[in-house]
Parts: structure tokens; sequence; C-alpha cells
């Protein structure tokens, strides 16, 4: 039996990613072994919605109006993420037991300061709702502080999609190695820069592979992000907060970009069976975390090495299993949105 | 808080591997969320043991005769793992609630039929045990009634050693990609296979290097069983009945061994940046699953073909997140050990 009969879910930030989220979830509905509902939606630009009784998601990821969506018989509509997390939660409370809520977070990455990511689950869980999301900035900037405010609060933070979009890293760890100690990590984490280092390979300058992958709608329009291993470091930071029970944020990862790396010699460095990675690393050191995100050059038996184009995934040095490696052939935004999916049932495994 | 408070555990084979698993319980036994002790031990030609007060597993495990680890106020020694497993099974439930049994089975693989392990895993779940087992033969043989059996008696059958060496796959799959479908499989699966095939690239015959990993310790006396496929096709029929739901014995895998490997062509391969592995493969065509274990020249991008010496893995091809990879740079008897106790872990998480 199933620990909990019936899913509230809220979701915070409604673009991409959360609209597929909200497809794949009525595609499987039939399968999962609870009952979910969206009971609301929180947009920046486009308004909120709160219907306690279950709003029409699929409706509102195939276009229609997040304001649409909101049942007047509850009042007027909620003014942000934070209104409606607090009427949501209230909204369960009066309404009994055998109801769990979860807020799925989607809200744009927080660069600076992780937020308004950190704050969304900073708020969920201090109302005792669960948080599944694929934002990046909570787990980057505030590990340590929400892993706590989670435990206090007797609530679940997952972020399976954040890194690796739906391979599993987080769950493999947790849920198939029990007992397992990671002592260092090397993965590749990014899909721009790995696509990019492959199209330089083939013979590409930096700013036009950067220009291939913006028009094939892979690289957003600022490409510094990636480029610059700013996204790599976000990664980096969260893989090493949650396997190595760091303390950092994306600021304290050793961060090197791909304007470093010479095409010529990348080329040179495939043709002998190497390749340019830009690789994402952590290890600990004299009890203490080091993290770096910079070009390396691998050797061809590395099975890093043959990650390439959208292909991504890590390598983990264990205490009891030696060296592990977990990666996939190709990235996109559906398994982003199947890891929300696969955390939302790690909640309520029977 | 864990699901069991107590459990009691019946070692049925005590050779190598069930060996360092008591060592590596021992050395982990304060981190477990639950106690354990084992209560009984069964051995072909060293008598067997029981002890509902627990006897101590450590002593023998370093060399105390199994007979003398018996407690006379239970009355004679078990005759066989049989009277053990229902002895052990009427003083658990004696003893009343909070008490969980678990059989460890590591009994020598039965090739022709999967017995002994086939008939004690049946034993164990009628009697309402819980079973881990790093022995290929109950799942290669009788997986779907063992299965179901386990389902009638609300107990749990559990081999994540019997194919990787306590590389994640079953867990991998159950546990962190709950709704994704498998839809087929390639995988390299037996050490001394592949450590031939290294061995063959570095100049070596089919004959030296069996000889070799024979005098390792890595090869067995008669090294048929690896080199013509069966371990290889023993593992592929677990892999396919679990995976693809298919209902195979290592009889029905298609086979092919190493001494149809031609050792020149094998080294022109790997000098052209190919490799030539013994892959274990599944799949399901027209509704029904067919498998194979035969040697195949992988190119060099596949992440199999970077699998040397004592390395191992698997490629899943799955319907939501595209394929996906999960290997290890090495493997030995203690990552066996370890299956078993993650195998014990899950069964009993919070």
């Amino acid at each position: 039996m199933p620990a909990t009969e019936r899913v509230d879910l809220v979701l915070l930030g409604f673009g991409g990613v959360a609209k597929r989220f909200v497809e794949l979830l009525e595609a499987r509905r039939a399968r999962l072994p609870f009952a979910t509902r969206v009971i609301g939606v929180a947009t920046a630009r486009h308004g909120c919605a709160l219907s306690p009784a279950g709003l029409d998601a699929p409706a509102a990821a195939r276009g229609k109006a997040v304001a649409a969506c909101h049942d007047a018989a509850c009042g007027r509509p909620p003014r942000d993420a934070f209104e409606l997390l607090a009427r949501a939660a209230a909204a369960g409370a009066e309404a009994g037991a055998g109801r769990r809520l979860v807020v799925v977070e989607n809200t744009p990455y927080g660069a600076a300061d992780g937020r308004p990511g950190v704050d969304h689950v900073r708020a969920a869980l201090d109302a005792g709702a669960d948080v599944v999301t694929a934002n990046k900035g909570p787990a980057a900037f505030a590990w340590p502080e929400l892993r706590d405010r989670a435990a206090a609060a007797g609530a679940r933070f997952r972020f399976e999609g954040a890194v690796l979009d739906g391979l599993p890293v987080f769950s493999l760890v947790r849920d198939t190695l029990p007992g397992v100690a990671v002592r260092a990590f090397r993965g590749i984490v990014n899909t721009t820069t790995n696509h990019v280092l492959s199209a330089i390979d083939r013979g590409r300058t930096l700013d036009e592979a950067v220009a291939e992958m913006q028009a094939a709608g892979i690289a957003e329009a600022d490409a510094s992000h990636d480029v610059d291993g700013w996204d790599a470091a976000a990664k980096t930071a969260i893989l090493a907060n949650v396997l190595l029970d760091a303390d950092m944020t994306p600021h304290d990862v050793s961060r090197t970009g791909l304007r470093t790396v010479d095409p010529a010699a990348a080329r040179a460095a495939r043709a002998a069976g190497r390749a340019v990675k830009l690789v994402a690393s952590a290890g600990r050191r004299n009890g203490s975390v080091t993290a770096a995100v910079r070009p390396v050059e691998l050797p061809g038996h590395d099975p890093l090495a043959r990650l390439d184009d959208t292909a991504k995934g890590l390598s983990l040095d264990t205490d009891l299993l030696g060296t592990i490696q977990i990666t996939k052939s190709a990235s996109g935004p559906d398994h982003t949105a199947y890891a929300l999916l696969a955390d939302l049932v790690s909640l309520h495994r029977p």
C-alpha cells in the first residue's frame, strides 16, 4: 500500500520543463501508485491560480491562460508563489488527513544567489510540503540549510533533474549504494559546452559552434553562463554538497571556461584518440572539499572521453566498489521532466 | 524509524563470499539502521549450526568450525539447509514480533538446473523469510516462480550480486527509474572472459590467457564454464527475466564462447581502436524476448569497448531516457559481498 493516498501538487514556475512534466504526469497517471492533482500554479508574469479541488493542468500546458485556471470560489487569485503556497497549505490542512502537498519548483535559475528558488523551497518546506525541483539554485546555494530545514519539518527535498536531466545520481547513491562513501567524482554535466567541444572537434570555431547551438535552441542567447562554466559550476556545487557533504556555492568552485581551449589542440587530441572535455570534479583533501570546472584532455580509455554531443555522465570514486560510472547517450528537456516524476514517485514509494 | 527492529540471518553456504559478507556486516554493524545477528549456518560438507540467540559468525569466518557454533540447548544440529530453515523459522515465530528472518543463500551455482539454490530460495520464501543471494541459479532458472512465490508469501527475493558484483542494476531500475521501461540491454558481465580478451589483445593465446587467470585465482580449474559463455548466459537469463519480464533459463540464451575468437583479428581490431568483447544482450522482438552471448567487435565509441580486464557494465535501452550505461572499473569478491549487504539494507529501508 502506498504511504500516501492523494498528492496535491503546486507548480511554482510554469515554463517548458514544468509543462512537459504535466504532460508526462497525465500520460503516466494510471500507472502511478497514488492519485495526483494540480491545485496551484504560480508564474512570474502570467499570474497565479489556486483551485483546491484541482485545476486542468494539461489544458494549461497546452496554452490555457494560468489566470483562467483559478477557482474564484476560493477568493481572488494569489499574488505570488508565497501566497499560493500559504493558501494551498491551509486548504490541505482544512481538507484533513490523507493528502500530501508537493511543491514542484521550476522557476529560472538565479545565478547570483539561487533566488527565487531558494526562497520558494524554504517557504514550501516550512509549510510542511515536500519539494521536487529541477532548478539548480536551491541545492547549489543553500544545501545544508534546506537539508536541515526539510529534516526539521519532516519533509523531503529532491532535485534529481538539477544536474544530469534524469540520469539517476542522488537516488543512485541514496537508494542503491547504502553504506558506500563517495570520495571524489568527475563528470560531464553541461550539454552546451559538450556539444560545442564536439563541434570544435569537427572543425568549428568556438563562436561558430555556439551560434549553431543557439540556432538549434540548445544554447541560450547569452551563452556565457554555459561557455564560462557557470552552469557546470552550479552542478558541481550541488554534487559536492550532496555526495561529499560539502557546504559550497557555485562561487566556491574553481572555474575555467571554454575560452581557454585551443581548437587546434583539441582537434589534435581527438586525432590521437584523446578528447578535450569540460570536466566537473571534486574531492576531499585534508578534510575539506575542493571542486573545479575546467577543460581537461582525457585519455581515450577514460569513460568520460567518449561522451560526445548531448551525452553526459559521472564517475564516482567510492570506498567499497572502486570507480563506478553512470552515463547517458543523450539529454533533453523530456529527461528533465522525467526526473521530476521520478522524484515525485520516490517520495511516495510504498 | 526502521520498519524492522531486528534481523535474524541464516546463511546457506559458507564459502568465500559468505565469509566476506560476515566480515563486512561486522565492520558496518554500527552504521546499519537495524540490529542483526546470525542464527544459523548450513554447509554441504562441514555441518550445520543453529543458535536462536545468535552465534559468533565473525569467528566462523575466521576459521572456527561451523559445527562448534551450534547451540546444543536447542537440540542436535540441523542435518541440512532445509531443516535449519524450518527450525530457524519456528524459533523466530516462538520469539514473537519485531524479528525478521533473512536467508543469505550462497551455495555453489548449479549449472544444469540452478539447484540447490532454487530449492533453498523456494523453501526460504515458503517459510516467510526474505532472501538475498549472489547465487545465479535461482533467478536464472526459476524467476517467474520465485517472484510470484515471494509475492504470495509477502517476502522479498533480492540478488543484486548475482550479475555485476554489487554494481547496481536491479535496484537501479527498481528504485531510481520508476516507470521507465527497459526495451533491450547489452553488457559485459563475465570477469574471466573479459580478462582473457584483454590478455589476448596484449599478445597471449586463449590457453595462455586462461592459464594466467587460473594462476591468479580469477578463473576456475575448469574454465569452460566461463570460456564457453555459460556464466554469461546465466547472467543474461537473469537480466532478461527481471528487466524484460522474460521467462527463460541459461539454456534459452543463444551462446557462442571465446573459442571462436581469432586472436589476430582481435588484436587488429584493438589496433584500429575497436575491441572484441563477449557481449551479453537481449531485447524484445515481436512480443518475445531473445537473448544472446557472443563475441562482438565493438566500435571504439561504444561505452562497452573500454571495459577492459575486470571492468564490467551494462547499457540499457530505455523508453524515456534513451540509452543509459552503468559500469565499474574493477570487480572482486569484496564487491559481491557488498551486494549482499546492499540487498539486506534495501529490505529494511525506513
